[in-house]
């Protein structure tokens, strides 16, 4: 099949889904997540042929001892990746749930239900245990899946999408998830955008920067999280001591870290305990302008910079608009978080900051699909269309306007035959 | 300044409108409302010349009739304008909604609420009423607005500009709702897929779809409405036969105008009085392949096809599974109906057709933001993600994530010191 000849199966077997009874879906998520166990040595030995080979190209500098370690799959991440397939046939069934219930006019009624996107394009980089993760979001809400398996996971990826196109036999379409092995397919479905509804690239910055310059596709994710802490005049300084040190140091690597420290000025002295605690952290400190004078630390690559690692910017700003704008200047709109007991400065920061997420006297940390009880993530999104912050399954669906009628026509409305009434219903079960 | 400034200045403007009371926004759109009328002789004046320049064009063939009778405004259109724009600013406050909330753990309490979506452009031809009103959709929606009118208009669109920037006025900038006067202005706006953040053509199908492929900004509307009606072997003749008429003629140049007349083959006699009564009503009737043969229709140029005039394509299918396959193959994915008394085969219609709506007994005609009830209507989209259907003022919304603690880390959750409970709470009123 060519490119698009998959992308075009993938939209048939999505109508298909849709239309099969919650059930058979169901089952085959139930199947994916037992065969993860019952198929665990042929898994493990086909992935440890993978680290293997990623080993030895770590050796030879051609791959980074991160994306390697991200290789390795066990026995206790197929059993925690096989609850989470169940955990996902559990939730509540995301299709045909209405939105909005209107009466038009009597006998004329309006529901919009969710419905599913259509063809999802996912890009994954290394993370063999994405592979299933995706699979099962997909199956659950009931759209068509073209995945991109990292090629250092080949042999990984390959048993465990056969182990999914055997479970969804014989009621759903093998089309339904298809596995692409080469870069020029993926180059090839970035140009469909009259088939793929949606791409979503798990893995580095530059991945998803790459993918957002190179297709008209919309495209779920964040290429940066240059997040702030904003500690004010009116800050608890043990509250903000603990969420600074988290924010940081709890998972440097994450996209929801701090990157940049705020400090209002009047805090210049009294923040040195907190810079020390940074420190003996082990987490190295650059200064934005003011803070390279105030406390001779070697100048930040500049204040829009995502370090990533054990390293932030601090900068000193006057006030909490000068932070506010500091914020909307250099960040990257993904979560920004005050520490202040003044309850006004706090609802003003919460007011105003135009983030994807916007915290108050918490760690930028929670930023995530699981803590915020959305259950499965997608991705974090600092896109504004679509979905805006941690997107779980919801973020898989459109909707439909269904109209029930009795043979009701426009021109009735124009005469002024019969009148609107536009009467909101309530939301009852599903439709 | 350069459509970047613009652009820029824009969304400083839309920072500034969402943090400022709903009282200015809704303030300054009864301004916008009653200057409407107040200075109608000055608007109908300058739209005086532009309709003159437009009857000059016509006779020279360089404009059509339809887009320079588009043009002209009077006193009974500022009257309705006016009105609408007062409803505008009645409607709920749309900011600051609440949409989800979640207690992620004792004293950690998350919202998501509504929030504008930024930066809008939109491109109108001729339409100089749509100037005020895009304007006040998104004024209420508190989005920066860069508004392109149509240059057959321009000196209306510069009147009913100056009306809206001296309302903004003394606290609302300028810049957050821009007039474009060049087709450059566009073109390099287009480029600026960074700062803007939603495009919205309101005009022919061949602008959407110049639009939809010069730029990587999402695209809100539909280049095409090529919309079925599919009469079932069950089907009510009567109820059959207004539906058509009123789908096919009651506005044949909307985009929910019935294109495609599909009928089971059962029907192939009975269905010769609804055919006769199209032919009378003034319809030209082209046929699919099997209809042409059954009743020596001339064929349709392609059963892809959007006459938007007295025309239409008939065809015949075989039953209810081929009528869908027609619609996926050739529709435009915009509104389908289908008229039947049998209730399952209304339910499998319903549950499977793949488009923004989706009738049942009901003219395609009805699909509009509003007679759906969604007060104005910012357009009818056909992509999938974002908005689907007709689009009211949430069409111009997105969220953010609002976390409230006291002094919460991630790391007591991991160390699992604390738990989180994920307890969804009920909406209450605005945050």
């Amino acid at each position: 099949m060519t490119p698009r000849q998959q992308a075009h199966a993938a939209r048939a077997a999505s109508r298909q889904l849709a239309r099969l009874p919650a059930a058979v879906r169901v089952a085959a998520l139930r199947r994916i997540a037992d065969a993860l166990l019952a198929r665990r040595d042929e898994i493990l030995a086909a992935n440890a042929r993978d680290v293997a080979d990623g080993d030895v190209a770590v050796q030879a500098g051609a791959m980074t001892p991160a994306l390697a370690a991200r290789l390795k799959l066990s026995d206790a991440k197929l059993t925690t990746l096989s609850a989470g397939i169940h955990a996902i046939a559990d939730a509540p069934e995301p299709l045909g749930r209405p939105l909005r219930r209107t009466e038009l006019a009597a006998g004329l009624e309006l529901t919009e239900t969710t419905w599913p996107l259509g063809v999802l394009l996912v890009i994954v980089e290394a993370r063999p245990d994405a592979v299933p993760q995706i699979a099962a979001l997909a199956l659950r809400s009931g759209n068509g899946l073209l995945l991109k398996g990292g090629r250092e996971a080949s042999r990984s990826n390959r048993v465990l999408h056969q182990i999914i196109a055997e479970a969804l036999a014989p009621q759903i379409p093998p089309t339904a998830i298809a596995l692409l092995e080469t870069r020029e397919a993926v180059a090839d479905l970035l140009e469909l955008d009259d088939v793929i509804d949606l791409v979503i690239p798990r893995g580095s910055s530059s991945l998803v920067r790459y993918i957002q310059e190179n297709t008209r596709i919309p495209v779920l994710g964040h290429a940066e999280g240059i997040c702030h802490v904003y500690l004010d005049e009116a800050a608890d300084l043990k509250k903000a001591s603990r969420i600074v040190i988290d924010a940081k140091t709890d998972y440097p690597a994450a996209c929801n870290a701090m990157e940049t420290l705020l400090v209002h000025v009047s805090l210049i002295d009294a923040v040195t305990p907190i810079l020390d605690a940074l420190n003996a952290s082990g987490v190295a400190l650059f200064g934005g302008p003011r803070a390279t004078t105030a406390w001779g630390m070697a100048p930040a690559p500049s204040l829009h910079h995502e370090y990533g690692d054990m390293a932030c910017t601090v900068e000193l700003v006057d006030d909490l608009h000068a932070a506010i704008a500091h914020i909307h200047q250099f960040g990257s709109g993904h979560t920004e978080s005050i520490v202040t007991e003044h309850e006004e400065t706090a609802r003003a920061f919460l007011g105003a900051v135009d983030s994807a997420c916007v915290f108050h006297n918490a760690s930028t940390r929670f930023a995530d699909g699981y803590r915020f009880g959305l259950g499965a993530e997608v991705g974090i999104s600092t896109a504004r269309i679509h979905a805006r912050g941690p997107v779980g399954v919801d973020g898989l669906l459109t909707s439909r306007w269904l109209l029930r009628g009795d043979g009701d026509i426009a021109a009735d409305f124009q005469s002024g035959a019969r009148q609107f009434t536009h009467r909101r219903r309530p939301l009852t079960t599903h439709d």
